[in-house]
């Protein structure tokens, strides 16, 4: 590998982990546990790995013997900065247990495990790895691990190799398939153990025992450093509104943390717009509000950060997006043969009234990408909207009907962005370098420890890296069921922006403040041991 | 301001400065100049200003008084990382010189100065925004100082307020401009002088005597980091291809720069494609004989890096580009009344037939932009055009046709991004910091020695800060006879990207390599004192 000098630098980087893992550590069993909700329907799922308890590690003599055993891992799902560290750990883990301990790496994703692709993971390609961002050293895939025969598939790879435990580091859907995996590896009586880890920038997998999952905080430092050099260039050039949306699929953690760091001029939370059943005209209306406010003050620039998933919180466009589909697969032959130009007037035609009122309102890009690109189960791909344009371009509208009017008398011209792919493979942090090996580091031990179906948690981050707690999670302790594709499943509840929660509240009690005044923060490259806003105001 | 911890920690920061002006320090005259090109008229035009000496300062007793007085100054154009620490080494600089000099400060650009809209930079002020990345401290305006009227209403506030010097920082119009303005004052006998310093993350404002103009250096880092994370994202998914549009008008030197820094797949540089006479389908093909390539190997991903200005130097493109122009004006009158979507077949109906059937090839939404949206002044807005989106159509089209004749055989999945603003206000690497704060006390010292016309100069910068050699160029040194808006005009020669330089040739050895293998560099955030590759390769 060609090593940047921030890579070599990096590379020295000791990770620091709980004082109660570093050294002799015994496992505390806690209370039995319940999942969040529908308790029947999941035990009656997870019969074998239903109610196990909590567990913690606690400094003191262990009663684990120095046991060979070897360990496969996955990464599973969109990069997320740490992974290396989160398999670095689990590497010095299990070599600390037993020397003779091997670590395989299942390449390109869970695909790895049931077509047989793999690698052992060697203390020199570990090496080249540390602290480093992105999943190249094994890649990552989206192959869901859901079907009997996958499961038998991997059993057999596990046996050929000898493989004891599977690490699965992935967001909310590859934890519960994880955690389909390990029960029914213990049904099977395999002897096989699973164990996950909460990987995502999103941040949208936590909750009580789960502080936050890993890369959330590098990625929206990145995001943080480039939204501030924007806003200190549109406080300089004050020319230019910038519309900026940002990744983390439909919860707007991303966008709320980013908030914090940057203090913009308009934040969209999705999750708000869905609980006060705004439409798309309110959410306008709002931002062309603060535009003719700012105007009206001489300030014609500004930033507005839109989350990803917004366009799918705004009650209207779900519905339309959900009668789109209805009707489109329902006269698909139909459809399918008409000139390219003539689909828009069938698509008026056959919605109902007050759809085809909202989609005649949309701009003619929006509504041609709403008519006419599906993705390849005939749905409607709502991710290729650009949000960011289409706000801007109403927005645009409504100001200029306002300055007929005499209600707005200002500049408005506009740029976009969208950031991503920026954040997902950044260098690690120190915090997502610390966590993520510690993570690792106790996965090793729950796998020593016999345990499976368990998450491993560190937990009370918001202290020096000595103080966090280490332990396990019952992976059934966070599910609950819902509807996924028309039939009822067990996930993991997907942790959404609580409109109650430290962070939005601070937002809230300050938006006012910053839509008017330009009250921008800079915050610019990561700075050492800092942690994020959402972290410090959660708890 | 609300400071974030990187800006405290920076504020701390002390910028090194060439050894020779650290203390007393004395003017040295070197030989009369010519300008680079078109001597006779450069000299009829600039008769006060022109043949001036090169001059250096070096160690040694000034001749210098300490006398008292004022200067104002200018930021002018796009931002660029380091224009606060010109200002504070202006203020540092006029300050040691006499502590009662007073630095003004000139608002929202050149128009300040005409509408004399300004405040006076004091201590309190400058120490907030040392170190620190934006023009935000008096803002930054694109009016262009070419009128008499506009130097008239500036010589009235100079007098009002005792400014002796004015401080122009801007690119390569800029300090045309500013070289304007000394003649004139010069002329006029108004003992008012004006002296430039080179701002452009272009990096398109260099030649023998400048070695870089600020901004450059720090802009293409903070690119480079995140296109380094782009590649990271895209060789640890492996599915896709990212087309990176880079800013930096017509020059390629920022995506040279990058490129140089992160080795990515493919790389344009406008300059070749002009040389080398290609066509819109030559640059496809290349690119996608790149991914074909790959494909082969199982790699079907990659990173393609796109000037801003790549579209403007292809030759075929240019002459449709130009008919276009000609024909709309001349057709403006029945242009505007049709349909809009009778406009595009006016369009083809109205070009010869070799423009019509490029115009014909190009996706919709780029004829579209051509035919449909024009600046105030009724051209084309070339600058619009998103190239990296229509690359990639392209070139899918193209895979998709290789593809029937058996030719190719892998997948092809596109994500687009255009990086600019991200990078103009950017907190100044070590490099700009020291660089720019040098380039403002030696313009303290030009002034102070009765120098007019001249650029302030920092050279040999690839060398520890101490041993750079500081100075002034005279403007019209630099200058030839352009022709603009179809007149002939003395202008500062725009530096493009040669093909014969360092730079080039260290990337036209490697990029086969680049191209199938994935040589991938992950550069990070900003490394402490590293120069850019350009500067390494130049000198």
């Amino acid at each position: 590998m060609n090593k940047s000098a921030l890579q070599i630098e990096r590379s020295k980087y000791s990770p620091k982990i709980p004082a109660s893992i570093d050294g002799a550590t015994k496992l505390v069993e806690g209370k039995a546990t319940e999942s969040v909700a529908d308790q029947a329907d999941i035990k009656k799922l997870f019969p074998n790995t239903y109610g196990m308890p909590i567990v913690t590690f606690e400094n003191g003599e262990s009663k684990v013997a120095n046991t060979q055993f070897n360990v496969g891992v996955i990464l599973s799902g969109g990069q997320a900065p740490g992974g290396h560290n989160v398999v670095s750990g689990i590497f010095d883990g299990i070599k600390k247990i037993n020397p003779a301990n091997k670590l395989y790496g299942f390449l390109g994703g869970p695909s790895g495990l049931v077509d047989h692709k793999y690698i052992e993971l060697t203390s020199e390609i570990i090496d080249e790895y540390r602290n480093t961002g992105g999943f190249d050293i094994i890649g990552s895939g989206r192959t869901k691990l859901e079907e009997v025969e996958q499961f038998d598939k991997g059993l057999e790879i596990c046996n050929k190799l000898g493989i004891k435990a599977i690490v699965i580091i992935g967001g909310d859907d590859s934890n519960t398939n994880a955690c389909v995996l390990a029960e029914y590896y213990l049904q099977k009586n395999t002897g096989i153990q699973v164990i996950g880890c909460p990987k995502t920038i999103d941040g949208d997998l936590k909750n009580e025992m789960i502080e936050t999952s890993f890369g959330f905080d590098t990625a929206t430092k990145v995001y943080a450093e480039v939204i501030g050099n924007i806003e200190r260039d549109a406080n300089s050039a004050k020319k230019y509104w910038h519309f900026i949306k940002l990744m983390g699929r439909s919860a707007s953690h991303v966008t709320l943390e980013a908030a914090l760091q940057t203090q913009p001029n308009v934040t969209l939370i999705g999750e708000e717009v869905e609980a006060k059943n705004q439409t798309l005209d309110d959410v306008v209306t709002y931002i062309a509000n603060v535009v003719a406010k700012r105007a009206a003050n001489g300030d014609n620039f500004g930033t507005v950060l839109v989350p990803e998933g917004l366009i799918e919180f705004i009650p209207a466009i779900k519905k339309l997006i959900a009668e789109l589909n209805d009707m489109l697969a329902a006269n698909q032959a139909e459809f399918d043969k008409i000139a390219v130009d003539d689909k828009i007037d069938f698509v008026i035609k056959h919605l109902s009234a007050e759809n085809a009122a909202l989609f005649q309102s949309l701009p003619t890009a929006v509504s041609k990408q709403l008519a006419l690109e599906r993705d390849p189960h005939g749905n409607v791909q709502v991710s290729l909207i650009e949000t960011e344009q289409l706000l801007a371009e109403m927005v645009s509208k409504k100001l200029a009907a306002w300055k007929k009017e005499g209600k707005y008398n200002g500049k408005f011209a506009t740029q976009h962005h969208f950031f991503g792919y920026e954040g997902r493979c950044a260098a690690p942090s120190n915090f997502d370098a610390d966590y993520c090996y510690s993570l690792g580091r106790v996965a090793s031990l729950l796998i020593a420890s016999g345990k499976t179906g368990y998450m491993s948690s560190v937990r009370n981050t918001t202290k020096p890296a000595a103080e966090w707690l280490a332990g396990g999670i019952p992976i059934t302790a966070m599910m609950n069921m819902e509807k996924r594709n028309g039939k009822m499943k067990p996930v993991i509840q997907k942790a959404l922006v609580k409109l109650d929660g430290g962070p939005f509240k601070f937002f809230a009690a300050n938006r006012d403040k910053w839509a008017t005044e330009t009250s921008y923060i800079y915050p610019g490259p990561i700075v050492a041991d800092q942690t994020t806003k959402t972290l410090v105001l959660e708890h």
